[in-house]
C-alpha cells in the first residue's frame, strides 16, 4: 500500500486573487485533495467512511508558502504519511511546478465521529500502512 | 413582515480573481447571504428549517453583470422577495456601490426534505408573505 | 477548430455545503473550467489573451439545476460556443454524472482592456470558429 | 495606533463542507479578513499599499482548530500583531463563538514589490507600531 502518492492539479482562474496569484487559502484544498487522492490509491475512500458515520477533521496544519502560483499553472502535489496514530493520521505535503518547490505543509487529522467524539481509525484505513 | 432587506458586505481580497475584480462566482455567495439576512429579518431561520429536515435549494439562477466591483469595496445588497407558491421562493436581487449599479439577478428556490422531495415551504415561512 | 469539449471534473469536499451538496456557486467555477479548457483544445491560451491586456468578462449568466452532485462523484462537463459576435462569446453547458444530466447554463462573455472598455475579440481567437 | 483587533464574522452557507462545519480552509479567509480590518483601524488601507505597487504576502501559517464552527453561527476574531520587522509583520489570532476557543494561528507576512523581492514596509504602515 503506498504511502505517497502525486498528482497533477491546474490553477483555476476562480483560485487566483488581485495579486495574480493562487489565494494562499487554496492550498489547503489542493492538499485535500492529495489526501484523498493518496486514499483512492490506497484503495479506501473518505466517502464511505463518511457514509459509515466516521469522519477526519483537521486539528493542525502548518505552510509555508515559497513561490507564487499563477493562473493555468500545471503543478504537481506530491502526499505523503508521515505518522500513523490509532486516532490520528499526519501527512506531508510538497507542490512543485516543474521541479521548483512553491509550498511546503504538514498536518494532523484526527478521526471523530457525528458527535465530535475522537475514535480509532477503522482497520481497513489502517491495516496496511 | 418584510419582503425586502439591504445589507452592506465588503469585498474579501479572497474573492477577488487575477483581474483585480470580484469573482463572478462570489456574487451567487452574497445573494445567499442577502436570503439569509432577509429571512432572519422576518424573524425566520434557515438553520432551524435544516435541523428540522427541510432544505431550500436552488433551482435555478440568473445574473447580470453590469460593472465589476473591486477589493475592499462595500457593496449594498438588496433582496426581494418576488413571488411565493407553496413550495418555491422567487427573490429578485440588486447590487450597488452607492448609486452604481453592478449586478442584478433572479433565483427559483424550492423547498425539499432530505432525500431531495420537493415539499410544502412551513406556514411559518409563509404566513405574512 | 472544436467549437465543443468535454472535461472530467471531480468535486472537492471543500466544494460541498452543509446539506452534503456541491454548492449552487461552485458551477460556475466549473463552466469557467470548462470555458479554458475548450479554449485550450483549440490551441488558444486565455493567459496568453491576459497578458496582452485583453479579458473575457462574464457579462450574464443562467444556470439550472436539476439534480445534486455530492462529494467524490465524477462529473462530466460538455461546453460549447453557441454564438460569436466582435467582441461577445456564447457558451452552453450541460454537467452529466454518467447519463444523468444535472445541470445547464448558458454564458455570455465580452472582450474588454484593461479599462474595462468593449473590445473586438482578437482575430486569432476567432479565425476559425 | 491599535496592535490588536476584534470583528465578528457570521459563518456562511457556502463556507460550509458535507460534515455541516466550516470548512478548514475558510479560517484563513477569516483571518485575512482581521488582518485588513485591523490596519483599517490602523488607519492603514491595504488597498492604497497594492495601489502604490507593494504587496503583503503570507510565508507562512499555522492553525489549530480546536472545535468546529456551523452555518450562522456569529464568530468573533481576534487579531493581533505579534512582531514587527523592517519587511516582516507576524500575527496571532484566536476565533471564539462566545466564551469558547474554536481555533488559534498564527502567520507571517512579508513585504514584496510587483516581481515578487522583498521590500521594507512603508513607514506610514509602521510608524506608530
Amino acid at each position: 500500500m503506498p504511502l505517497e502518492h502525486q498528482i497533477d492539479i491546474r490553477v483555476r482562474y476562480s483560485e487566483t486573487d488581485a495579486m495574480g496569484y493562487l489565494h494562499h487559502a487554496n492550498y489547503l484544498i489542493y492538499y485535500e485533495e492529495g489526501r484523498t487522492a493518496l486514499l483512492r490509491a490506497q484503495g479506501g475512500n473518505y466517502r464511505q467512511m463518511e457514509e459509515g458515520g466516521l469522519f477526519m477533521v483537521v486539528v493542525s496544519l502548518d505552510c509555508r508558502y515559497r513561490r507564487p502560483a499563477h493562473y493555468d499553472d500545471l503543478l504537481t502535489l506530491k502526499t505523503r504519511i508521515s505518522r500513523v496514530t490509532p486516532a490520528k493520521l499526519e501527512h506531508e505535503y510538497k507542490l512543485f511546478r516543474g521541479e521548483e518547490l512553491l509550498a511546503e505543509a504538514h498536518s494532523v487529522l484526527a478521526c471523530v465521529n457525528t458527535h465530535g467524539v475522537v475514535q480509532r481509525i477503522p482497520e481497513e484505513f489502517l491495516s496496511d500502512l
